[in-house]
């Protein structure tokens, strides 16, 4: 294993060949030898080897030999990051840690609304294994048939539910941790209150590997749904969402479980270069809304509440048209479309994207703030601005002009982070709100978060990492840097 | 001000007399020359100069005095702990940090469900600043009328809606922080999604004032509730209750907004002694439970549902008998007989307490077992075991024998702690679920908590606050004592 790895297989291959292998009783060694590769290609690395463990305490042993040889160590779950914080560097001097073999659902508790799981079930098992008790784990994202849980924690993930469940951290309960002298903080209980001491849990939640490997967790349960209503709604533009949403949360006594905004541009790239995606409405609007509302009640009054509420807001000018999904297949399509958004925006031609979150009621102004700011940079940029708007969180993206010069446009990149970010700042926003910071982003951090913030990272980090081999060069910013 | 202080006035009468000299720009040096008490007066203490900023500026001024002097800390919001978190020690060589003229609104924003408040807010405050623009805070706790936001963060209460809307800091979106060299984290968005780097606030949530001063908030709203059924329950016992609640939480669609045991003892203390609280059930039965299910949907369809679910519980054995609230005036005696308990078990004489948690599932278990063992030390000890079990929380106390000696009843405490918290850690559960460490419980987190816990949290306590000066002796334990 002292020979370089290239990283430079895609995730899903690269798990692929794993569990074929483990299935098999392959020689790992040699699937290992195999490049790998960001899911995103925006980075690469190498790495000298890459570590299964199959148990918490072979995780500790090999954080333990890192750490009495001072070797970097890269937690690794899906690898489905935007951010590069699951890529080593170049130079293979560290070692890629992947917690694919701690895959083992430890127990589900129905009772206590509680599943206990090894960091590297996929999300979507973790999904099922509440299902079969008939709980629900609200986690939904994308990547859920690859990204890992571990990974999601240590990314503090969002998603499509994060508006009425929270985020990954508002679901956890409790971790197990290898700290980074190898050490096991156990911390893996599912009580619902526990006042003693300080919050470690949330220490290691959204560190990306940093201070720490989580190879455990306890997560939230919640009853399954059972009334799901779906809509798509026409609304003039943002600020008509965003008081829906308000009106919608209060009427229904705060089920809207979903609340995804979507320009016509983002619709019409869907449609065009997505296979079976069509737009649910009759005649073409400004923008969209995604709106999903759900209980665990049998609840036949909710569908006439919210017709209700729609017609009110069409009177009041907040809603221009809308459809609801009547069967399974119609809310497959309508979330199809939604989910097919990234993609089509890349078969559109190169963008440049941002991954912001402002107080939700500053969104309007933020988005033309931003638009301005965009197209004086770049003269018929494309704004393709959608995503969580209940959480204050738009994927705000540019694609490049239509005929434009992609490398000329992808030159303009710095230019265009800098007064998005800009703009993301003077509204007390987020430059990442559920994408991390990874390698990619640690100069934007530098710029965006204050130095009394950094410097009390970098202490944390210093008194959990002093060695600095947990996930080295990831999330903070160099000394220098800032 | 060089003349200790002694620390012997109820923390009441102390904010009425700082208010009332505020109001009449009187001399507050004379004023403050008063004895203080920590409010349950199981301790007292001494201090030399009680401090009272008005902004955050100030507030940074005085620790930066204090740091650069060594001077010992205690922050000081309410004063209603129960654990000894606000009281100076003896020697007068701490100054107290009173935030209780830091009380402003600093925003409301209804259309972002947030509200952005100064820690000396007092918690009753915040709820009518919320409820004026139809909105809800949901921490609710006995002593709301006294006990100060800085003071509910600082310690992370939890109180009588956590089972639905979390603890205190599932309700913080961000923080400002004085920290310990004088130095002001402003993380003061109100952000749903926000991942860029280290999650600093909630490692002050909870952390009782040891690692920096919160001054100010950025809290969650929500819609407020106008549909509200509050029914109370008599049921065979707490396994009962645990498998009521689950049942009740997937049928209501998780609308369970408070779920309150009562053992029949404590039912008999608050009829006893406290005024104008009755039983409001015919016959005695063993075990009872306060529900309140709520949803700020207009919802004449969920009393329908609840007593369908409560008939079907009947015929199924988990309820013996049932009343709803009829009327504002019904429900109010319903939480006042809640809400009597632990004055009427005051009256009762000596008692023993515990605030603990486990997994909800292991609540019978637990109860019994500890029962048992406390039983075992004092024959004809009264077990007390009420609270919030939707949070797998009791307040699991003992009221002296009838007739016994309080004294010797008294001395037996330690050896009862022992045997319950060792109850506690045999099912994974926490000796202290919402009322924090403070003084009086850094013993018991010494034996509870694992060793590398209690060293990466004083890891972080050198990191942060490296001459230790922010409430010296509050939360861990000395290093010898482990």
């Amino acid at each position: 294993m002292l020979a370089l790895l290239d990283f430079r297989v895609r995730q899903r291959d690269f798990l692929l060949e794993i569990t074929k292998a483990i299935t098999a009783q392959l020689d790992l060694t040699e699937v290992l030898r195999r490049v790998l590769y960001a899911s995103l290609a925006m980075l690469s690395g190498q790495v000298g080897l890459v570590a299964l463990p199959d148990s918490t305490a072979r995780v500790a042993g090999v954080v333990g030999l890192c750490a009495a040889a001072g070797v970097g160590i890269v937690p690794h779950g899906g690898n489905t990051s935007y951010c590069g914080g699951a890529t080593p560097h170049e130079g293979g001097h560290e070692i890629v840690l992947s917690l694919a073999r701690m895959n083992r659902v430890r127990e589900v508790d129905a009772a206590n609304f509680s599943i206990t799981v090894e960091a590297g079930c996929l999300l979507a098992g973790v999904q099922s294994a509440a299902a079969e008790v008939d709980r629900y784990f609200p986690l939904s994202l994308g990547s859920e048939g690859s990204c890992q849980v571990g990974g999601n924690l240590s990314t503090n993930a969002g998603g499509l539910n994060a508006l009425r469940y929270g985020v990954a951290r508002e679901l956890a309960l409790g971790l197990e941790v290898v700290l980074a002298d190898g050490r096991v903080l156990d911390g893996l209980t599912s009580l619902r209150k526990d006042n003693t001491g300080y919050d470690l849990r949330d220490l290691f939640i959204g560190a990306e590997g940093t201070l720490g490997v989580i190879t455990a967790a306890s997560l939230k349960l919640f009853p399954r749904p059972r009334t799901i209503e779906t809509s798509f709604l026409a609304v003039p533009g943002l600020g008509a969402a965003v008081s829906l949403l308000a009106r919608l949360r209060a009427a229904t006594g705060d089920l809207v479980t979903s609340f995804e905004y979507l320009p016509r541009s983002a619709v019409e790239m869907a449609t065009r270069h997505i296979d079976g995606v069509a737009d649910p409405l009759a005649g073409p609007h400004d923008a969209y809304v995604l709106c999903e509302v759900s209980t665990a009640r049998e609840d036949p009054a909710l569908r006439v509440l919210l017709e209700g509420e729609l017609a009110g807001a069409m009177e009041d000018g907040l809603v221009l048209d809308a459809v609801f999904a009547e069967s399974l297949a119609q809310r497959d399509a309508l979330w199809r479309l939604r989910e097919s958004v990234p993609e089509a925006q890349r078969m559109e031609g190169a963008s440049i994207k941002h991954d912001v979150s402002v107080p939700v009621a500053a969104l309007p102004r933020f988005a033309d703030d931003a638009a301005a700011a965009v197209l004086a940079i770049v003269p018929g940029g494309r704004m393709v601005a959608y995503g969580h708007v209940g959480d204050g969180n738009l994927h705000f993206n540019v694609s490049v002009p239509a005929g434009g010069d992609s490398r000329e446009f992808l030159a303009k990149a710095p230019a265009i982070h800098e007064a998005v970010h800009g703009i993301v700042r003077h509204h007390r926003g987020s430059i990442s709100a559920e994408h991390g910071i990874g390698r990619l982003k640690r100069h934007a951090l530098a710029r965006s978060k204050g130095a009394v913030a950094l410097e009390v990272m970098r202490a944390i980090k210093r008194a959990l990492d002093p060695r600095g081999i947990m996930n080295p060069g990831k999330v903070l910013p160099e000394p220098g840097e800032y």
